[in-house]
């Protein structure tokens, strides 16, 4: 096919196209094939139109080429504790399905039987109560499209050298779904709060006893507990039956297997918002309770192990997404930072949830460094990295939503660079 | 725990209630509970908490209790040959997992290798054009939350007495996801259409040979080469590795294993538009290509095979969708149809997407009759069950968007009635 470089208007440096301009891009001439085209019973058609096809089934399963679209799993010490994450680059769209969602667990995941799991309500309350997962299932509920990252996400940017790996090993803590579930205020109401009930204290049923304090305010606004992960059940992995879910906050405090929310004045400074989950800053002090997720967003294509086979026009793609609220835009730059040409975004952009965005791009076969800036309808910017490193001390991880910049050579190789 | 009837506002008949009415419903009074709380180490803790849980795992899979929840699968002569329906009252939200997604085959799940699987775009064009799936991936994408609907679902309503089953296995032929894929529109700027076409053939690469014709208008404006399904790769059973995704318009025509596009001038009469997909009107004649889906709704909760054990407020909950653009509204009616209110709408309202509404509701104990009615953004209104017979021929069971009706004995029975 021949290019039509004369419908091509360019955006911004280092060949960031105008959407319309993606044309003549790849496909075989078929001028003769038309002919060899046979019907069902025709012995030049496809097998798969001469033999009848597979049964019907109760529960679809991939074909086996898509088999190979697994969670990043690392060896483990414990093969219950630690992370698995989201192949983000082998996606597309907003959904994860259920059997990707990222997990990380803190001692394993549990089998818990919904018909003697209990979730109990109590402290600085009126009455306190203890909900069955069938009780919990006469509430009314709502549905909502929300992300869950993991504080974790993206660590290794503070590396002192870019961690060569892909999209999904770098930045796959984070996953999206459509949750159904009862609002937390409509419980909080029920047991009825205390005027000097500040914070809520969520326990989860697992080995690790995971344990987070919870401002009353973050819980009494759109804090939800889940029960159904994209129209089923949730996944054990989860959390279920049952699971604490904040909205835009750190996924380590949306507490799995919730079993008890004690109502308290003060913050309990457990295990994990001590020994982990605060932000040691680079002048010495650490910040606690920093709980909500900033506005941030990836580019999936090209990533590292996606290398480009040759120039031509492409489609750069990734995912954005604020705790804070919607992304209202996200700016793409194909030199390096130099300029910025804003991308089109999904047809849906929810608040607290992943929302895809593409821009067109020729790549012209030179060295081309590719980075996205997300800004969220508060306004809010995603750091350079350097802004980013200057705040948090050295070996500090958590809540990283720094641009993350990839290095095309002229090999096609893509690789993680520190632009 | 006793009931705050002084808070409950009513909005309709029956026992519809007020959004904010919905209080001091179900638990157990837990005062002396506290007390039992132990932590990971104390044997009055679940099980869970002592013993460490299972591995991280490559792809999830449901918890144990979770795996009834199957599609609906008849017995039929040839295994592939049929139709699997959602289990649409055991599921949540408006998303389908994938695995739960409706199927209907012609003859079958073909099983196809992607790296040989071609499309092919000819006939009344410039150029004809034949994709790889690897081509197809190199085009710029979209992504959509959008619904199929078989042409066939609920056409049970045609029959003489209401046939009682479940609300999945009556009007589960519907399914939602997000779709990721390439427009057409933009593969037809490809192959440049001819001035004189008019309609587009379609062929699927199965044992059926299913073969629809569409007109070019639908195709020019939103129709998509569906690659993804919910972030993975398209599952079998929906046309792995591709599929024309047509919204808003009856599911056959969405061909899946899709290989062929001819451009053409008039609509080729295929053996699926003429044996079937044809609707018979009561004055004897037949509407042909009547595509788009009407605007309908369905209440999950309560209905067939979902029982209420007694007396005491509940949510009524259902799904609604129009394949003409957005669900503007959803009415109930707790009274048989004497009096109707306004259910609350889910957080994203999408144009050919499920929407979930909402309304709760306070059952007496006395007998109720259940409708709900849907009216989408271009003002159409669900019919009642009595004006859609009134205009089709008998037996005719194609787009049937009648209200549908579940009604409450005192005993809490829930049966399929028509009111």
């Amino acid at each position: 096919m021949t290019v039509n470089r004369e419908r091509e208007e360019h955006v911004a440096g280092g060949g960031l196209l105008h959407r319309r301009a993606f044309l003549g891009m790849s496909a075989v001439a078929a001028g003769g094939l038309a002919s060899g085209l046979g019907a069902a019973t025709d012995p030049r058609s496809p097998v798969s139109m001469r033999e009848p096809g597979g049964a019907l089934s109760g529960y679809g399963t991939r074909a086996p080429s898509a088999e190979i679209i697994q969670r990043i799993v690392p060896e483990l010490p414990f093969p219950g504790t630690g992370s698995s994450r989201t192949p983000l680059q082998l996606l597309e769209g907003t959904i994860t399905p259920n059997g990707l969602h990222f997990e990380r667990h803190h001692n394993g995941v549990p089998a818990i039987d919904p018909a003697t799991h209990e979730l109990l309500i109590h402290g600085l309350v009126r009455q306190p109560l203890l909900f069955r997962y069938d009780d919990l299932l006469r509430y009314p509920r709502e549905n909502r499209i929300l992300f869950i990252e993991c504080s974790g996400n993206s660590g290794t940017i503070a590396a002192a050298a870019p961690v060569q790996a892909s999209a999904g090993q770098l930045n796959g803590l984070v996953s999206c779904a459509e949750w159904t579930g009862v609002r937390l205020g409509t419980l909080l109401d029920e047991v009825g709060v205390d005027l000097d009930a500040r914070w809520v204290q969520a326990e989860g049923a697992d080995a690790a006893g995971m344990t987070r304090s919870i401002p009353l305010s973050i819980c009494l606004d759109d804090a939800m507990i889940a029960l159904f992960q994209n129209g089923e059940p949730l996944r054990p992995e989860q959390g279920f039956p049952m699971r604490l879910l904040l909205p835009g906050i750190e996924g380590n405090a949306s507490v799995k297997w919730l079993r008890r929310l004690k109502v308290i004045a003060t913050p309990a400074f457990s295990r994990e918002e001590t020994s982990k989950y605060s932000d040691l800053l680079a002048d010495g002090r650490a910040e606690l309770f920093s709980l909500r997720m900033g506005v941030k967003s990836i580019i999936l294509f090209p990533s590292f192990g996606l290398d480009l086979p040759g120039p031509g026009r492409r489609e750069i793609s990734g995912l954005a997404w604020s705790g804070h609220g919607r992304i209202r835009k996200v700016e793409v730059s194909a030199d390096g930072g130099t300029t910025w040409a804003e991308a089109a975004l999904g047809e849906s952009v929810l608040p607290k949830a992943l929302t895809r965005f593409r821009i067109p791009w020729r790549w012209d076969g030179g060295p081309a460094t590719l980075l996205s800036r997300a800004v969220d309808d508060t306004g809010a910017v995603q750091p350079r990295r350097k802004e980013w490193v200057a705040k948090y001390g050295i070996g500090q991880g958590y809540h990283s939503n720094a641009i993350q910049s990839w290095r095309i050579d002229e090999s096609g190789h893509v690789s993680h660079v520190y632009a």
